[in-house]
């Protein structure tokens, strides 16, 4: 990055919001109110046809602009679930693993456990103590608001994870763009004073 | 790998099984089957307590153990909503990113666009054909399984996905071994290939 702003790919399900290129222009302007330059999976062409290959030039431009970044912010609030979009947490491991760091924000605040409850009428505890919900499987509890790995990999990447204090229990067109400046704001702070340690 | 047996990383939701550790040795005995070692997320200790500092171990080890693997098998049959379990879906992000190639496979054999709309009542055709959910996101529908990110890196991985026949929309406790069988068979027929071109 040397002289040049840093570089933000901005990860999120936001790319499915009814207007997303207006979400993406905001999310870039607040970028560059903070002296970054947000990496919008929407910066290509639009696909001509929905087809499997329009999908994979899809993909391959947004690995390649994890690659050109200094670092992810992505939006981690849950999505048609208790967790996250699993675009965003592919995402967050190809960072993880290109040692980006990677930032995180959820508009909710919960943690795991009540995300599972709230979606599904009914879990049971056993006697070992490990809850599981209606669908046979265990409800991780690990204190944490999502799969240990999608804390893990933020943790590990050197970037940090922001919440709202909404009690908001999934994403929701246009919200969120707080919690997106705060988590800006803490990635370019990290990149500065990354650099200059380097200096 | 030289002379020694491939290594394959067993991803996915399985881990939350009521008998975990059961479904784990079948998998490996799976794999022992076509000549392949199995590496699982329950190999390590077990956590003494299940805080934050646990979590951390067990995505630490999760991670070595994905770079210990020649490539990595993926349950991304649909978690408590229309998509893979993030924690796969990021497990399957790092293994692209460190180049180990990924295999899939899900007991729903369903489109995405299908999931969702069997988890949620209501959906919206709009006049650009685009298709929302209730939730007010757009539908993907580039005739895919999942999120292209998922599709797109198992492809550029190099792996391959494999799908159930059956109408099953979720995972299910003990399910889908015969696919794990079929994705490892695979895998470990690629990887012999992978080696007998590079010697």
């Amino acid at each position: 990055m040397t002289s040049s702003r840093p570089s933000l790919y901005l990860a999120g399900p936001d790319v499915f919001e009814p207007d997303a290129a207006a979400r993406f222009a905001a999310m870039k302007r607040i970028c560059a109110k903070h002296g970054a330059v947000g990496l919008s999976p929407l910066d290509g062409p639009a696909p001509e046809r929905p087809d499997r290959d329009a999908a994979l030039a899809i993909f391959d431009r947004n690995v390649e602009l994890i690659r050109q970044s200094n670092a992810v912010v992505a939006n981690v609030t849950p999505f048609r679930g208790p967790s996250a979009d699993v675009g965003t947490a592919l995402e967050i491991g190809i960072a993880l693993a290109l040692r980006r760091p990677a930032f995180g924000y959820s508009r909710a605040p919960h943690l795991y456990p009540a995300k599972v409850q709230a979606g599904r009428s009914t879990s049971t505890k056993q006697a070992d103590a490990q809850a599981f919900a209606a669908d046979g499987f265990a409800i991780e509890d690990f204190g944490l608001f999502d799969n240990l790995m999608i804390v893990g990999a933020i943790e590990r990447s050197g970037g940090a994870l922001f919440f709202g204090e909404e009690a908001a229990h999934a994403v929701a067109p246009g919200a969120g763009l707080d919690l997106f400046e705060t988590s800006v704001a803490a990635a370019v702070r990290h990149l500065r004073s990354d650099r200059q340690a380097q200096q």
